[in-house]
């Protein structure tokens, strides 16, 4: 009988990312701040553990599945190969040893906020820690989702995806850090807690292989976006960059619907929240707000901190809250200021009553990081799940 | 003073047309039976007449409108052309004489069932009959409503605008006439009474300038789609021409989200209606039903004779009316069936209340007619319209 030993235990945290170019191969990312929106992971390893085990959210998963076990024997692989090369010393027993995973989200898993995504890259950033794997992780990121690498950078995230099935030409780069842009605000309105009716794995698959107008966005659109996007942020032009996203994100929609049968992510309080943003703009003549959709009905709205605590009201004019639901607003505390009658009536939609759940007040935000303080692992000492989870 | 003298007055009809190919240039529409919808337009002239007026569905309305006015002048310049050439024993005095017009569509002027098109060319066609005018009415029609002249013929019919400003290089033809097909079957669901948001003269305006997929599908996809489509009647294949009507829908609703601001014509009873019929012929393993969508919530269904009376069914199950409402299905009498319990289950989606207000039921149809019973006149023997209106 094993002697109990105190399991080897690190936690990190990894952000939601919102893309603003959004194509299959072709990705720009916004990383949203941790305060608001993460993952967390704790790994544990110990000669005690008879097997590797999974908790996400407070209920143990299958770790038989086949993205789980890829990102497991990818890090072993890479830590097995370092010890090997003697390039770290590493204690090689520990490579034997079996992994115990807790992971939590501190935000809804419904449709949109790319909880998968996070949850990976944050899986393989503490997995890279607890064996000492350093370098290039969003390799191995990608084999448990498709779109983890992009949760393995801070700030504004460019993604290229190569040609090759290993994954391993795909580029993944910073345009600019969280610092770059201070100014820049994310508001996330959630709209909806319905599961979105089609997976986004597959409903990207079903729109390469049946869209006309993919193809065509591929090839002739995409390609000059990415650059002026990346210009408008390093410029940092908001109306540039507000243009774009919506237009990108309009036209992924655009190819969702093209794709057959067709892929709907965007209902009735979507596209009430399209309305208003550009009925807002027009209202001031210039582009202060810009919306975009991933594979779900959550707005994600980019804005300049000046533009908040007005545009917050208008949601809540427009969207009257449940009276006696929670706090409409989280995240960023955001003032209280009176909505002008002129833009009420510029906007002059008929109210959509409890459209909108809340909203999440966020900014741009780093990478994934390492909690150094041990009461933040969700594995006690003993490298089983704490009772408060 | 001048004295009484019965008005020369005519009375036609118009059919309501859906387009199956939707494209600002290029059109395929299939025309519906008049028995269910139609335009009534009643012209007369009389010395008597004072000036030129019009009434629209019981409301006089502004005659001096610009697209009524060219109508009325392109149709007295054609008369005077023909009474000059000697080819027609035209009571030349006629042409000074103004005109009464009264029109009343029996359909719901709502989105998306194209009343001004429908209006136009009954307009042009009894002005036609009256001043004596034969031939290429379409030019004339296209004066009043760009889509006017597909309303010109019945049956299948193609439409190809041409390249100059005056319209006299688009043509018009038949595909197909009415009888070519007499199993195909046309559901109109109706869904909502709310207005379309954007008008859509000026929506398609906006989608060329702005929308760069509309581009490629005018010039890469459209074209091919055409000849499929036309081939597709032809043969009556209905699989080919279902699968070529929904791919088109899709794709020309697809460009409107691309336009900016983007246009949206489909709401949640529309998205509803899309994954219902995917589902019922996914159930069957055969392309049983397609949709189609203009410029507006409704959806246009088209099937076969024998699939009828169980799609109304599974229309009554998910869209579940007012139960003191009036009567659900108007038009074409449908035999009751049962719903199966795999076919429900098949589709499982939440039921809908109140989402579709009234199915009509109707078929393929043939173009304007004249109208030879004189009791049929909107206007009364003094030209004025009759108090019943």
């Amino acid at each position: 009988m094993l002697h109990m030993e105190k399991p080897n235990t690190v936690t990190c945290t990894a952000p939601v990312n919102i893309a603003v170019i959004k194509y299959c191969k072709v990705w720009i990312y916004v990383t949203l701040h941790q305060d608001q929106l993460k993952t967390t992971t704790t790994v544990a390893t110990s000669r005690s553990f008879q097997e590797d085990r999974i908790w996400l959210n407070g209920k143990e998963e299958d770790i038989t599945h086949p993205r789980l076990q890829s990102c497991l024997r990818e890090i072993r692989r890479l830590a097995r190969k370092r010890s090997k090369d003697g390039d770290r010393a590493l204690d090689s027993m520990r490579l034997s040893h079996k992994v115990h995973i807790c992971s939590v989200n501190d935000f809804p898993t419904a449709a949109g906020l790319a909880s998968s995504a996070a949850g990976f890259a944050c899986l393989v950033y503490t997995l890279a820690q607890v064996f000492g794997v350093e370098g290039e992780l969003s390799e191995i990121a990608r084999q448990g989702s498709g779109s983890a690498c992009r949760s393995m950078y801070g700030g504004f995230v460019q993604w290229i995806m190569g040609e090759e099935d290993n994954g391993k030409d795909s580029l993944a780069q910073q345009v600019a850090p969280e610092t770059h842009w201070p100014e820049l605000r994310v508001l996330v309105l959630v709209a909806s807690a319905e599961r979105k009716p089609v997976g986004s794995t597959s409903g990207m698959q079903t729109s390469v292989q049946t869209s006309r107008l993919l193809k065509h966005r591929a090839e002739s659109v995409v390609p000059g976006r990415m650059e002026e996007m990346i210009e408008a942020v390093q410029r940092k032009d908001f109306a540039a960059f507000a243009d774009l996203t919506m237009k990108d994100s309009n036209q992924f929609h655009a190819t969702c619907l093209d794709t057959y049968p067709p892929i709907f992510y965007l209902n009735s309080v979507s596209q009430q929240v399209i309305n208003l943003v550009h009925r807002y703009n027009r209202h001031y003549k210039e582009t202060r707000l810009a919306y975009t959709f991933d594979a779900g009905p959550n707005a994600v709205i980019y804005t300049l901190q000046q533009h908040v605590p007005e545009f917050v009201q208008t949601v809540q004019h427009f969207f009257p809250p449940e009276t006696n639901g929670g706090e409409f607003v989280k995240g960023l505390p955001i003032e209280q200021v009176a909505l002008s009658e002129e833009l009420r009536q510029a906007i002059g939609l008929e109210p959509l009553p409890k459209g909108i759940s809340y909203v999440i007040s966020t900014k741009v935000g780093p990478g994934p990081c390492v909690l150094e303080d041990p009461t933040q692992h969700l594995l006690g000492s003993d490298g089983w799940p704490k009772k408060t989870l």
